[in-house]
């Protein structure tokens, strides 16, 4: 998928919303769970749902390789589903890979290739070429974390005092110049809004993929205040709000109840977009 | 596996070599290309050929993860022969995983308990939650990227000015103080042998996972002189340059001659050890 179409889309569904699908055996309706594929039915019946409402889905591959050959099968079959049904949504591998470049090679391979997906999460810490060779697939991403949103963040990416820039900021100045804002992507936590100021300093016109949004409506303004470029720019996910939002066979209705609350308030930020351009 | 069955081991055998079963399709001999499982066939009689030599094999996620459910199946057959046959040797996840708290508990879920490898690679960029969740299990060992061998390695390893810490650096001091010297180890990049005095300041008591070490003795004694401690505390792997050596029906005694090749210089290099000691 290309910048254009991913803009149309959001324009079309006038919604930047993703929806995590960070699928959990112990976490599933009792009723799913004597099903061949629970995940898979599980994330089938969510897509299904609320596919209309989204721009994005995001499997994180951690929850599908714990349980080994049967989770990649069904990590295989929702990214299927998706492609087969909804060609208009974009796919993340939330994956979080990279390795030395004949490496990295490999797992691009695997996301862009064999799977078919259209972005994949990498870790930026082993540099470019642990970046390069997922940026030789046209009309794939890549999304750099940069920011993320768990406590951990502060061990090592606010490193660097004084006039020189912290990690983050170092990360996304050099990495910038690998690719461009049509093929490269940040993760910045939404628990920092604050910092999209800095951030969109450097990389104003890059898509943000932005974690850690609830369901309320309080950071996803201030996420767009301070975060949104003229094509939107935005991305934001939210997971166990949305997917957990009912653990009943009714499980589906209510994720598409929550991802509608989400996609009504996104509305009403582009309108306030579209006003400003 | 303990420290003390890993040091136990590493006095045994005279070495402290792994190999790196970075397995290629492309790569394998011809004959193997038939085989129901090529990449597990090649890895068995790598194995069955050289675990007399290595105290340590560590097979790269990516090049089984590109070819998705078949791929992911050769790893596991891979796993289990090491397992089953030659119990005493560690096994590295080579995965360089990382996610927030509850994700990387999932990805230590796949490596520890389905798959029941000994060790597995981190990287370090998400700081503490996403390092802590491996290390739950007693006798598992997390592998924390600290200074990599590859080009990209000096786009962020090294910021730091002045009397500030190299991110490296900072790596190494705010990380040991997750873990222990007896349930976390760093790769450490031999093309920067002289770094090891600097590593070694901060983290003497750590094994270190040392790649990019070829064939020749020359880096090897320079590793040896600056990274030992009194345990050994080195793990140095090769991959291409001993499980490629030969590309006909003879590769696997090509690989334990190269690996003897290793090894007999290892010995030289304990035994100076055991006469400092």
């Amino acid at each position: 998928m290309n910048s254009e179409q991913l803009v149309e889309q959001i324009k079309r569904k006038q919604s930047f919303l993703c929806i995590g699908l960070d699928t959990e055996t112990a976490k599933l309706p009792d009723h799913l769970r004597d099903a061949e594929y629970p995940l898979f039915e599980f994330n089938k019946q969510i897509i299904d749902a609320t596919h209309h409402l989204v721009i994005a889905y995001k499997p994180n591959t951690a929850f599908y390789e714990c349980m080994g050959i049967p989770g990649w099968k069904q990590f295989e079959l929702t990214i299927a589903h998706i492609r087969k049904n909804y060609p208009e949504i974009l796919i993340i591998a939330d994956a979080k890979r990279g390795d030395i470049g004949n490496t990295s090679k490999k797992y691009a391979e695997a996301f862009f290739k064999h799977l078919d997906c259209d972005a994949v999460t990498v870790a930026p810490y082993m540099g470019s070429d642990s970046v390069l060779p997922f940026l030789e697939y046209p009309d794939k991403w890549v999304i750099i974390l940069a920011l993320t949103s768990n406590k951990g963040a502060n061990d090592f990416q606010f490193l660097g005092k004084g006039n020189q820039a912290r990690l983050f900021e170092s990360v996304l100045r050099t990495s910038s110049k690998w690719g461009n804002p049509d093929n490269t992507m940040y993760v910045i936590g939404a628990t920092r809004a604050s910092m999209l100021i800095k951030v969109r300093e450097i990389v104003p016109d890059h898509f943000l993929l932005i974690p850690g949004v609830g369901a309320q409506g309080g950071d996803l303004t201030e996420v767009a205040q301070y975060g949104m470029n003229n094509r939107c720019g935005l991305i934001v996910n939210s997971s166990r709000a949305i997917i957990y939002a009912d653990s009943t066979k009714h499980f589906a209705e209510a994720a598409r109840e929550k991802a509608l609350e989400v996609q009504v308030q996104m509305r009403k930020l582009l309108e306030w977009l579209t006003k400003l351009g």
